[in-house]
């Protein structure tokens, strides 16, 4: 439906060595190319965006500048690699973005040697930068290592720490500062408004003129003539002295879609620099398509569109998101209790949270890209008095670990964690899954853990959260749209490590522990159509367990069979932990985990990638059927 | 042996609310008191002594100034609070410090209302603060909230996360940096040069006199005056610009051993702050105490000590430490192979590494108060072609546990994670534990995770890391000396995923991950005894697991029992995961874990806290016992 660019020059170019015999005028025609061939792939596919269009120019001007795949260009998130992958011998798969056997959102090693180093959470290049300029000083590989970086993500304290000991180690090393003053949502912290101070008043054009003689724009110990210009600059951006004082040279601010300015930079840059170099780029996020500039997100993710409109196809689906389901049991617990409080880092959109501020303002903290601070921030907030929900994705819990154990769990602080994107997560693939979480929280002393087996038992879970103030607690749930189930006003608060019987059955006791609930009663259907009618039993709670329950469940079963979406470790292993320390196996059970399996699951519809996982019906089914020794034709057990 | 100081103010100072009825010119002499008490008590009991001493005036002006504990003051680290907790209403407990049922020898929550938050690790303090200021704005508990922070502490990325949240919220808040150019090691990091900067040049003498009339010191909006006072302090401290282009007004650098400007400086700044506000104070870690000043770590940690000369009690052993082993085996392995290169966080010392860096100053990288980056780092060292041994302890791992999974484990890059303090710790307590570990690292796809049994097991296991470059590994080893083995002058790469038969016997077999062999080889004389001569393994990995050796062990035993140094979720998990995916448990097998108990368990002798965790050769003997179902009197199964 969506008609094909034409694109005459990027035709010419398969990979980035390609570029080096366009003259500047073509690499300008190129970046159109780019653009226009981006906008086609994601019209197609849906993904990324805005990133990718804001950074066209800067693509175009890094690969034709340094000498990339020798040269280690390392894209911060990853999000933002379109144009790279169209340009580094991916274009013939970019209309395969974020689908099974397709290219990954996100850069990846193993899709292709231009790049270095994969990503998909922030914040990580300028780490992965130095580790390679270190390795080659060594002599590891050779090769120039540059790291793009976005504002948003500079915030995070990992870019901090990696500046700072860049600095310190003084090693040639580009960073290029991506400033769209928009990560995924408007920027929050101190630093950004720094940023911002910059380049207000320093106009392009007059430093356009600068750059353009840009022989005479870089640091110390260059030529005669430099230090002039360089005050010059400097005089007119304000001062990038944050930088300088943790030991970088700033070059910049630059206007990153003009790309003779930046072919200019970059090329003093790579022949003169000797230490740590930032290397500062105003963009626009969506640049150059006109419904993304427009939009709020300004086209940060989005399905599949019509290139002309910029209309988006929806799936139409019933029942609301979980996301939302939570934004709307919280805000109903905020309005009967004033300490009820929420706290983001940088995803307000994507935990819902940004429907509790429109209704909350004063009471919900975006932090920016800081889990760490986020955990403590809170604990400090519950250590106040407040009832803070602490809402962040699984897979970006693991950058607020230690202070979950340190700050919340031994301190008992009733911090309560809202786990979005829990188990696998489709498109954005395994760097995005939530399979670890049930694992490293269970086993920390004091912390409840509960599952929403669905959207009803997420408003309960919510609930339960807010009344249960005598130390920490969480609760996971997926990405995506509920089951479709009634929702009640508010939730009810439930009884702490008390699970429900869902379905009364014998010879096996399912024990589901989220939402796979839902393909567990699918394969109860078709067991008891085979004669075998499970107990299903929605065990609700992790930590502590409902022990009473799945003992009873395990006396009066044949074989007992725990489902989760999560890795081992979780909630099958404290229930064997159980089971074993009561001597249930000392006379025999026929006892069976479902967890995910020990591979990490590239990106594919969630149902796909759970069926890769073997956790859908059939499989639940054939497991039971397997541990009962029932005889099973052409299923893998 | 050593006496008691005479503290005749002190003695009349039994809450900080006692000290306002003292002169300037008592607080003073409180000062020295508490040095005093200080010493006398630490040679008692050993523990962290520079750090103390170095903050005894500051730790006097604050409690003088500001109204503990309703302004709530959180120290980082918490370390440094021996001082504190003597003027806090625990001085008559002071030389019970880091003994079992004694006081903790960092703050605690459940200490004292004067430790509204506990600490232990780093870099925490600006976030919980900021908590404490937030939840106060929104009708939480009242008071100020300050924290004081290290230089070191404050490199670490998630005070930047929490200094860039605190500049963008604007809330009364303050910060009081504490700067003796040392932490635990000698500080690394760009942020470090730039403290020093702000303050050589800037002869303390001369601005005493300013502070002295500090009513006219502080930022707007301030009474007339005020902005050449400013003026003048930030030209003589040659201008704190990186904290305030994150929001923050600065004032310093103050002698932080001058109680008169001390006092000065801190009322202005009660009296008048609006916002997040940074006050820069200059110690000398160890100060006042000569044997303290003049060693290397400014008498960081020390053990019990003579307090005329110094000298300190050292414990005799005959078998070097599990650190040592592993710097002598990374050593060996460096030698023969030039990619071998070596990342710490802040603690050359403690991991070892500085014998490292002895040998080989090129190939080690210190960077810093910054787990996150250290593990991205040194994956970016291993995708450039080095093999990095990424040394961190346990507890500290879980910073940068993201990394592990999204850096190191998704991408197979070859990282060494040698794991020290693996287990209970002692005197550091629950917060210092290494008890998770095993759980977050196990179930991570394509990871070797080893644990050594003894100091020669580790030199293998070091061998084992460097051979491995396929992915990543990791190795674990507890706090402590060996056991005594024979060391090879080099260790022998292992086997990958195989265990090895300690001792062969029938009925039980223990499956021992880790140090506990020792226990568990007591346990096993102790068992023989009896007539039950148990089958002991060494599985040396939890991953892979060695499938054959653990489902031979449960076909041919009666029972099998694992014993690890860690909690629920890591071995023992695998292993039940393991027999039930194979259906063992069908048939019957008396299988028990031995895992550290669902408690944080607080300081104590190593020894003591495993009898506590149930994990001593008594309580291992008492759990095959009751597992074989052989009556045992007096015991706890």
């Amino acid at each position: 439906m969506n008609d094909r660019p034409v694109t005459p020059i990027l035709d010419r170019v398969r990979q980035p060595s390609d570029m080096k015999a366009l003259s500047d005028r073509e690499l300008r025609q190129l970046a159109d190319d780019v653009r226009a061939e981006t906008i086609s792939a994601v019209s197609v596919t849906g993904g990324h965006l805005g990133a990718g269009l804001g950074v066209v120019e800067l693509t175009v001007a890094i690969h034709a500048v340094f000498d990339t795949p020798r040269d280690k260009l390392i894209w911060d998130v990853g999000h933002q690699c379109y144009p790279h992958k169209i340009l580094t011998g991916r274009r013939d798969r970019i209309r395969t973005l974020r689908t099974e056997g397709g290219l990954s959102g996100f850069t990846k090693r193993s899709e292709s040697p231009y790049d270095p180093f994969g990503a998909a959470h922030s914040s990580t290049s300028i780490s992965a930068a130095l580790g390679f300029a270190a390795a080659r000083d060594l002599g590891g590989d050779a090769g120039d290592a540059i790291a793009v970086i976005g504002d948003g993500s500079m915030s995070a304290g990992m870019a901090f720490e990696a500046m700072n000991n860049a600095g310190h180690l003084k090693k040639r090393l580009f960073v290029i500062l991506n400033d769209n003053e928009m990560s995924i949502a408007p920027p929050v912290g101190a630093l950004s408004s720094y940023l911002t101070r910059l380049y207000t008043g320093a106009p392009f054009q007059e430093f356009k003129a600068a750059a353009k003689g840009a022989v005479s724009l870089l640091p110390e110990p260059f030529q005669e003539g430099a230090r002039r210009a360089k005050e010059m600059l400097k005089g007119m951006a304000v001062g990038g002295t944050l930088f300088e004082e943790l030991g970088f040279s700033y070059v910049g601010p630059i206007d990153g879609h003009d790309l003779d300015q930046l072919l200019a930079v970059l090329r003093t840059a790579k022949a003169r620099a000797t230490g740590p170099m930032l290397i500062h780029v105003i963009t626009k996020k969506g640049k150059g398509y006109a419904p993304a500039e427009a939009a709020r997100d300004k086209g940060h993710a989005t399905g599949k569109f019509d290139v002309l409109t910029g209309v988006q196809a929806k799936a139409a689906s019933n029942a609301p998101s979980y996301t939302k389901v939570f934004a709307q049991g919280l805000i109903a617990e905020a309005e009967r209790d004033d300490k009820v409080v929420a706290v983001t880092a940088a995803m307000p959109d994507g935990t819902g949270l940004n429907l509790f501020a429109d209704r909350f303002p004063k009471r919900i903290f975006d932090v920016g890209i800081a889990e760490q601070h986020a955990v403590t921030f809170s604990a400090g907030l519950a250590a106040g008095g407040m009832k803070p929900f602490c809402a962040i994705y699984s897979t970006f819990l693991q950058r607020g670990y230690d202070q979950v154990v340190h700050d919340v769990c031994i301190q008992r602080l009733p911090v309560r964690f809202a786990i979005d994107r829990a188990g696998l997560v489709g498109a954005d693939g395994a760097t995005h899954a939530g399979s670890f979480d049930i694992a490293f929280l269970a086993n920390l002393p004091g912390i409840v853990v509960m599952a929403a087996a669905d959207e009803a038992e997420l408003m309960h879970m919510v609930a339960t959260a807010a009344a249960h103030d005598e130390g920490p607690s969480a609760f996971r749930y997926p990405r995506g749209d509920g089951v479709g189930v009634d929702l009640p006003s508010r939730g009810v608060p439930l009884e702490i490590g008390k699970g429900r019987i869902v379905a009364e059955g014998g010879r096996v006791a399912i024990l589901s522990f989220g939402t796979r609930l839902t393909e567990v009663l699918r394969a109860a259907e078709a067991l008891a159509a085979k004669g075998i009618k499970p107990t299903v039993i929605d065990a609700r709670f992790a930590k502590p367990l409902d022990r009473d329950l799945i003992l009873n469940a395990a006396r009066h079963h044949e074989a007992l069979v725990t489902v989760e979406e999560g890795a081992v470790g979780g909630f099958c292993s404290h229930v064997a932990q159980l089971l074993s320390e009561e001597g249930v196996f000392d006379r025999g059970l026929k006892f069976r985990s479902m967890v995910l399996p020990d591979i990490f699951i590239d990106q594919a519809s969630p149902e796909r990638m759970y069926e890769i996982a073997g956790m859908d019906a059939a499989q639940i089914e054939a497991k039971v059927l397997a541990a009962l020794g029932v005889a099973v034709v052409g299923k893998r057990a």
